[in-house]
């Protein structure tokens, strides 16, 4: 079973529909990718779900239509989805479904439709004389994807066991005079080899100075003795991402590297020792900034402690900072300015990251991540790689 | 040189603050990754910028911000640059920045801001007492894009040359009994060898029955005696993308696969005789789609026969045809219900695919990819890989 079984999607529309009713929406237009994956097993690139009390409506392109007639009859098909095929665009294909299902309040997905597709649905709408008025949500099919059921646990579980013996090795293989370059592509390459169908997103490794940079690209450096080395990298397997990151020395470690990477291993112990179902997700990650603090090192840890895993691999929840979180991200849309209270406290069946670092300009960094999931006795980590300061 | 020089930049700068003039616009604000990149050589994930008359404000946060600083008095600084360092969130961050720099008009992406933080950059800047009006623009960068500069033209030159090495071997290292998965992995393995960064989109190996979904995901199947086999692929060199295709034959093609791999041939060899400068893309298209008319597989091609080629591995300008392009995809945010005549001439510069397929259900399936550029001359063919028919 690689994909959730048929009676699992019942119970996600179930919920979604729940939301429909609580907010009196006719449908709900869904046009995040991850959201249409969880709510169908679809995993192709482009197709919108419209869901409404009775129906689920299926919008996608001649590329996808032969896949999704494979699916029929199999334990995972998606229950009751009514296919509709685009013949010219998606969105004279959407305007016209949309007439036909509702005179009325439909929510479409503020943080995943662009300013220029709305004022062209909408117009659209108005020009058909329909009656259907388009009403900002936020986040209604992410709320539900928070906490993961039994099939994605169960997803999770086995992709964080394959990351780790991707992880275990990689400790073991790392050796100075490679590039960070040829380690990062000796990462990947065994995530293939395990199993994963890509990696969830571009491989760090950052030797030396480098390290100091949370997010470096790897490049022509070759690892040299004295250097710590942040590996961080992650893997797509069945369609769900985590995430792993250690620091590795390149010969024996200077006192300061010692000390540094303790103070990071202190702080990821800590953080992980607040984690538990009704704590706050703001002391899971203070748990971590303060063990940082007291070393000296408050300064240096610029990121939060975590962030959720899942279809995507940045989720909520994020385990940061109360009051200093990224109110509207570059890329993704997200324009929250801070959650309130009622997203303050983690729950049995969360899965996220926790990840303190120490990134010090010009000497460099450590970072360490694992993957944990809340659960009725408090939490269970996924990931299974020492901790211990690897010598290479 | 793997970024482009300053100059470059500043030319780019100039196209679009002419673009502003025209359109009395007081700033454009950038939120689209890739064209910040085309702007700044920016690579990150993160980061918005707001182009002026006078200024370039390059807003992001901590994680980059020591990258960007290694960046200064190099060959491919970007001119200009004025950094916004963000503390608590981007929107916010920029909220304050456009504040400043305008009491009146100014662009945004219609296209790349979604409607959740439009309005809140909209209700920032109204409680802020600004008079700032967000005006929605479409496509001022990408239209700059469109037509390659020098710097670009050599990028995409090489990473074609590189492409076609990898195809070339590929061609030879095809294996019956091999599973698509394999194969695909082994391709993105010689990516990485040849300098590609990574894969410019997920591989595709369709073989036997499967090649006649044209996005396949490559699985457990092996190739088999008779299978025609479609290897879909590309990479990212230097931030710019190349993508090929060819099919190939596990043992003697049957007289029906040679037939209808003769019939996409002659559409692809039809097509590239087509391009040249002031050429219509919706007649290069149809040089394709008729020859295959004339084979009796127009039914069975059902999709464009190319799309550029740059930053992103589909952009400007499609080569589909008239009157039957997609309005708005799922995904990309594209609304532009038809692109009006100004757009349709090809013009010296452009970089496109030309893939014409035919997907018969049941059967299997042929597509034969090049990448072109068009020159004063007429077309250049950047890749360079057999188009016989390779039996393996």
């Amino acid at each position: 079973m690689t994909q959730a079984p048929s009676d699992t999607l019942s119970r996600r529309h179930g919920a979604i529909r729940r939301q429909l009713a609580a907010r009196e929406l006719d449908a709900l237009v869904v046009t995040s990718l991850p959201n249409v994956f969880y709510l169908t097993n679809f995993t192709g690139s482009a197709a919108i779900v419209v869901l409404t009390a009775d129906d689920l409506f299926f919008v996608t392109d001649f590329r996808y239509v032969a896949a999704l007639e494979r699916t029929r009859g199999t334990a995972s098909q998606c229950p009751g989805l009514e296919l509709v095929r685009v013949d010219r665009s998606y969105d004279e294909a959407l305007a016209f479904l949309l007439a036909g299902v509702s005179q009325g309040r439909v929510g479409f997905e503020a943080a995943h439709l662009t300013v220029a597709r709305h004022q062209w649905l909408g117009s659209a709408l108005a020009r058909g004389g329909s009656g259907v008025s388009l009403v900002p949500t936020d986040g209604v099919v992410e709320q539900a994807r928070v906490r993961k059921d039994p099939f994605e646990i169960a997803t999770l579980r086995e992709a964080a066991a394959r990351l780790s013996a991707v992880a275990t090795h990689m400790l073991q293989d790392v050796q100075r005079g490679r590039t960070e370059r040829e380690v990062a592509w000796a990462i990947e390459a065994r995530l293939r080899d395990a199993g994963f169908e890509k990696p969830a997103f571009d491989t760090i490794v950052a030797s030396g100075p480098n390290a100091a940079l949370p997010h470096a690209q790897p490049g022509e450096r070759r690892l040299t003795e004295g250097d710590l080395v942040v590996l961080d990298f992650g893997g797509v397997y069945a369609s769900y991402c985590v995430d792993l990151t250690r620091t590795v020395s390149i010969g024996a470690p200077a006192p300061r590297a010692r000390d540094v990477y303790a103070a990071v291993l202190e702080a990821h112990d800590q953080a992980i020792a607040a984690v538990g179902p009704g704590r706050s997700r703001f002391d899971i990650d203070a748990a971590a900034r303060d063990t940082l603090g007291r070393h000296g090192l408050a300064e240096v840890f610029g990121h939060g402690t975590g962030h959720g895993l899942g279809i995507e691999v940045h989720e909520e929840p994020r385990i940061a900072r109360r009051r200093t979180e990224t109110a509207g991200s570059a890329t993704d849309g997200g324009s929250r300015l801070e959650q309130d209270n009622a997203d303050e406290r983690v729950a049995v069946g969360m899965v996220f990251t926790i990840e303190p670092g120490a990134y010090i300009p010009g000497w460099g960094g450590v970072r360490i991540e694992d993957d944990v999931l809340v659960t009725d006795d408090g939490v269970d980590v996924l990931t299974n790689v020492t901790t211990e300061l690897i010598e290479r």
